[in-house]
């Protein structure tokens, strides 16, 4: 990695700074919770900023109203097309509904309902494709190109990106410099946003990202330095079923991160249950990717100042069961 | 009532900001959540002190803490025994061993597994009942004749109900006067300290506890101004399942109570499901109970200021079909 080259890239810290002026006093700053019984297990000092306490439940709610609020007035008038497994969706809806601009949220129909209920709740037309048949990148390009609407990618994006790198910042801005930040990583767009804010923030900060193991394809990207994909990956870590980093997020990923880990499903839901007992937080599992990889030892952090990105608490918890038994807890 | 009598009365503000002193950087300054949605659908402004995210789970740690304190050195050395459906019992085990303190614990056979558990782990000794045959109170006494042991009584206590009161008091502290406090109420310790603290700090407040419906002793205490008891009420409040208020609790609750609500098991739960999907925090059922009295609208919250206490998040997640089926949301 080359840090000094960061000219060529497409956001810097002064993106993440504007952001963050521009989502203050709308999106929460979120809390930034510590337990002592997870010091204990793990030796290190360890602050979770507790993403899934954000408004529609995760973190991005933050690059959705960076990249709504950009927009001219009369592409708001116009409105704006997003797809989405679930949590871009509802923060698409919430930040149109908050800024004015109408939402046309193209979903997979077997999303959580709960994500489904939740984005029409916000007032957003939901348009529901099956997953195996149709393109949800092809019908949402029809209805931008059809409607006038500006698409509003999930990750891959300058203003989300810098949004979502927000809470980062937040995160240093509390506590001081890290000695590490683990973060959940699907497309990259949250990964990349934190890193850029950790690094400028906290010089000497590792950055990790953390994926399901069955749908590692940034890890693998990262090490081969080559854009590698997944398809429709098995894991109920549904927020990281995305099928590869974006042409934005992957250089930002290779010059900004400096390490990529992945956990197994088993690892997953042990680590959700165990905030869910022990911090009394209710978390998704793509929310639990970066404790999962923590509580299970993948990193040294004994000694250590750790922050852990929580990035999401839309779960159905009314139907636990799906995701799986619950593993033994450490 | 009678608000300038209270010199007779066994616990004072004072008593409160003592404690507040003696658990300071020892107990959690818990966070005080707010939800635009809760808000919407109130009409009010809502706050939640959230004591499930109290050291081992619930408020309870504070009056155990300040009483484990106040022990004569001698006393200290003795340990203490303490009887509880569960979230006493972990309080006092963690108080004890912050304070080297021997603890022996006289729980019922049939408490939720995560509350037998977690005061285990917290190292004191769990000598175990079955709740029809035997009589925790004489078992206890028992122990604490032979065994020379300081007996810590739930909640009827003087440095029990002043510690308890610290919540209240942190909360006003933080936000300022409010026009309404909701406070969960089992033996009302809980209730009795935040009046105290929420009546000096906010005077003109309405301080209203709430009860399950199965459980409504202190409710009809309330109204007949005699110590009303039930036995054994079946209700999924199991932190609200005592039989009376106390020698103490009674005479503070009618001094400093303004009134008293309950709420149906299936309002409980409907309760404890929103907390969970919208708030994303775990709350236990006797914790929801003054959520659940604001959400179903048995105060009329429009345009004030509303202080709810989240008494707990000790709940076994991972069985929660026990509590019955989610109802429908509101």
């Amino acid at each position: 990695m080359n840090l000094t080259d960061t000219q060529k890239l497409p956001v810097s810290y002064d993106d993440v700074v504007a952001a963050a002026r521009l989502i203050k006093g709308v999106a929460h700053r979120t809390p930034v919770l510590t337990s002592r019984t997870v010091d204990a297990l793990t030796g290190a000092e360890v602050f979770f900023k507790c993403e899934n306490l954000q408004r529609m439940g995760a973190f991005k709610f933050r690059g959705a109203f960076n990249a709504l609020s950009h927009l001219s007035a009369v592409e708001k008038r116009r409105g704006v097309v997003a797809y989405s497994s679930g949590n871009h969706a509802q923060a698409v809806a919430l930040a149109g509904r908050l800024l004015n601009v109408p939402v046309v949220i193209v979903m997979p129909h077997d999303a959580p309902a709960v994500k489904l209920e939740a984005t029409r709740g916000y007032g957003a037309e939901v348009i529901v494709y099956s997953g195996d048949k149709d393109d949800r990148e092809a019908i949402s390009n029809g209805l931008a190109a059809t409607r006038g609407l500006t698409m509003i990618p999930p990750f891959d994006h300058p203003h989300v990106i810098a949004g979502q790198g927000t809470a980062a910042k937040e995160l240093i801005d509390d506590l001081g410099p890290l000695d590490y930040l683990l973060v959940p990583c699907g497309g990259g767009g949250l990964i990349s946003g934190c890193a850029i804010a950790a690094n400028h923030l906290s010089p000497g900060i590792r950055v990790t990202g953390v994926e399901p193991a069955a749908g590692d394809d940034v890890t693998r990207s990262f090490q081969s330095r080559i854009l590698q994909t997944v398809h429709n990956p098995d894991t109920i870590a549904d927020g990281a079923r995305t099928s590869s980093a974006g042409k934005l997020t992957f250089p930002l990923i290779l010059h900004h991160v400096h390490s990529m880990l992945t956990v197994t499903d088993t690892e997953l839901l042990r680590a959700m249950y165990y905030l869910w007992e022990r911090m009394k937080i209710v978390v998704e599992p793509t929310g639990a990717l970066a404790a999962a990889a923590l509580l299970e030892g993948k990193i040294d952090a004994r000694g250590k100042r750790v922050g852990i990105i929580i990035s999401g608490g839309n779960v159905d918890v009314r139907n636990l069961a799906a995701l799986g038994a619950p593993p033994a807890a450490y």
